[in-house]
């Protein structure tokens, strides 16, 4: 199709206990087109875990080496700890294809992403209180009190950094959340400045 | 509902011929709480028109009064002919209630109002190409061909405006053009900057 766009880089953050994988899982199912990012890492696969769809399994020498080729859109590493990181690759092919990609990670990573990829779209899932987001906790049934506790608080944190996303999505009915992704990402594509080829055609007398 | 925000200004433009009217009219026939914004004019009133319906009819004396008082989005007078103007306080009043606004507008008065409002939100509405822009002015049976020639030489002119709004919506299909409308409506009420209060309520602890 004449129209066929470059995908579209969603990044999702969200506190612990938000919904952000339910969303996503939905959002996903409704459009299989939509791809979720896989990161890399120097730690070790575990049992069932396969290199290219749960990570991208790297040493640590690999894993620096990408980072001096700049072949991340963000990485982290906390001294002692294993590697992550966001490769540019997997996205960038998947957004010339056409297909939008999901990136799941926390308020730093998608302020790093913000900077390395001005043209991704910041989406924060927020719950409709932290009283609810709290009750979720609770209602898992596999957190601790202190567990709960330290989670609230990050989610407190997390949410004074909402204004620095594009959007904000409340999460109180999964299927309501889903939608306004989906126009969240319907209304991008008709962004004016992501679709400079498309005008320059139209006054050259293309049809687009 | 605590939700409840203020509705957007929607102001929509595109050349003679692409459709801007019916895809208004369909938004509006799935969104009865979406409003199309009311000009005001010195001209005088054909018959069946009602004030505040179809025009707001004042005098030139009125609308200058008006203009001084900066009640005007945006207003245009050429030397000799009828003032017309948007009025502010209609706009105002709609979306304190919650209800978007319509303003369908020419390319220029699009960006007046851009100036004095700069929250609203700018959709150009684009025909896939200019010879099927053409085609639809010829099938309409009313347009001379010099009419034609002229508007879709105007049309050119308007389409170079294009980077100048925020979105556009190609009106192939119009329920397509119109769902496109839908989700930048849905999309912009996501839009962080238009949610500091629901941030700032939900960081303290409220339910939004």
């Amino acid at each position: 199709m004449a129209r066929k766009k470059k995908g579209l880089l969603l990044v999702v953050s969200g506190p612990a206990g938000v919904g952000k994988g339910t969303v996503n899982a939905e959002l996903m199912r409704r459009h299989p087109e939509i791809r979720m990012s896989v990161s890399a890492t120097t730690r070790a696969p575990r049992p069932g875990e396969i290199d290219g769809v749960h990570y991208f399994f790297r040493t640590k020498e690999e894993f620096d080496r990408m980072i001096e080729e700049n072949a991340f859109l963000e990485y982290m590493h906390v001294f002692g700890m294993n590697y992550y990181g966001t490769p540019r690759a997997f996205v960038d092919a998947e957004r010339e294809k056409g297909n939008h990609v999901i990136l799941e990670i926390d308020v730093k990573g998608a302020m790093r992403v913000k900077e390395t990829c001005p043209d991704a779209v910041l989406v924060f899932i927020a719950p409709p209180s932290l009283k609810i987001l709290k009750d979720r906790l609770v209602g898992r049934g596999t957190e601790t009190q202190e567990s709960i506790d330290v989670r609230t608080a990050t989610a407190l944190e997390e949410l004074k950094l909402l204004p620095k996303y594009d959007y904000m999505v409340i999460n109180d009915v999964v299927d309501e959340a889903v939608s306004e992704m989906e126009c969240i990402l319907t209304a991008e594509l008709c962004r004016t400045d992501r679709n400079h080829d498309l005008i320059n055609k139209l006054t050259g007398g293309e049809t687009i």
